[in-house]
């Protein structure tokens, strides 16, 4: 085969320590995702969630095969994608942390009519139909359309919803003091 | 078809709206992508960059069919994906206005030996072969391979690269003045 017709897919992938820099100092917007295939709830904190398209509503999130939310997220037609805000850290960090059950403090999470386990109080929250799946490396993209919404904090309402980020291994909060014009 | 058998497919989408003031109060780490499929550059600002595995070093990125970069980004096999700070406000701010020559300012920006224009000076970048495109709406979400990057500040290392965020239309910028915890 010529040279020139050599493809990217021959080029050596980027080493992890030198991949993993780059995201560490990429900020990524706080989320928490819920589901039950019918056998118990799970929920995990992700900050790969985005909107990709208005009208449908879509959004995209991926989750890793190691994650123990994983299996059941496989499974689940609908998702709860809770969009956190700073006062809702300690959201956060439950869903971010292994081990524990993240359902044990009951006054903290009811159902929806449809069934889907939703955390009470957070900024907003929206249940989601998934729509594909993507495999890719170990994780999986989703592709979700919403269907269903409550927000509980909005500053364009004049109440403080001040964003959650997480950013070099470190969690921030937004507002007045963060903005960088006017 | 009984009730019971109804799916979530025929379930309204969520309004427009509703979908959009999620999305609005939701962070967003901001990056700056570029490529050129042989015709010309083309750059854009989007908050949609995760990565989603580390080995391989795969990220997920999204992109409208409405934006000006759409088409060239259909075509491309590689792309540079910039993960902006705080001091790249200007480049930020360049890949999301519309109807200007993104590439004017020839002093800013340079190609890499394998052809991709890339933006100097900014805080990262990512070279990644695009090896997924799906179709999701309006939009295309690409799942892309790591194959080379540049760190330029690294907070890690002691550089301070403070985290550069979208969120409520206005930008906003990371450090210790919103570290929420030590």
């Amino acid at each position: 085969m010529p040279a020139s017709k050599a493809t990217e897919s021959a080029t050596p992938s980027l080493p992890a320590d030198d991949f993993k820099a780059i995201f560490r100092g990429h900020p990524g917007g706080v989320s928490l995702i819920t589901a039950d295939a019918g056998d118990g709830p799970v929920a995990l904190t992700a900050t790969s969630v985005a909107s990709i398209s208005v009208d449908p509503p879509l959004l995209v999130f991926s989750i890793s095969a190691l994650s123990s939310a994983a299996k059941v997220l496989t499974r689940a037609t609908t998702v709860v994608v809770h969009s956190l805000d700073a006062q809702d850290i300690d959201v956060a960090k439950l869903g971010a942390t292994s081990g524990i059950d993240r359902f044990a403090q009951k006054q903290t999470w009811s159902r929806l009519s449809t069934g889907e386990p939703v955390f009470d109080g957070v900024r907003a929250w929206v249940r989601c139909e998934v729509i594909e799946r993507v495999q890719a490396g170990a994780s999986t993209v989703f592709v979700a359309r919403a269907l269903q919404s409550q927000i509980e904090r909005d500053s364009e309402l004049g109440q403080p919803g001040n964003g959650l980020v997480y950013h070099n291994r470190t969690w921030h909060g937004l507002g007045e003091h963060s903005r960088l014009d006017s």
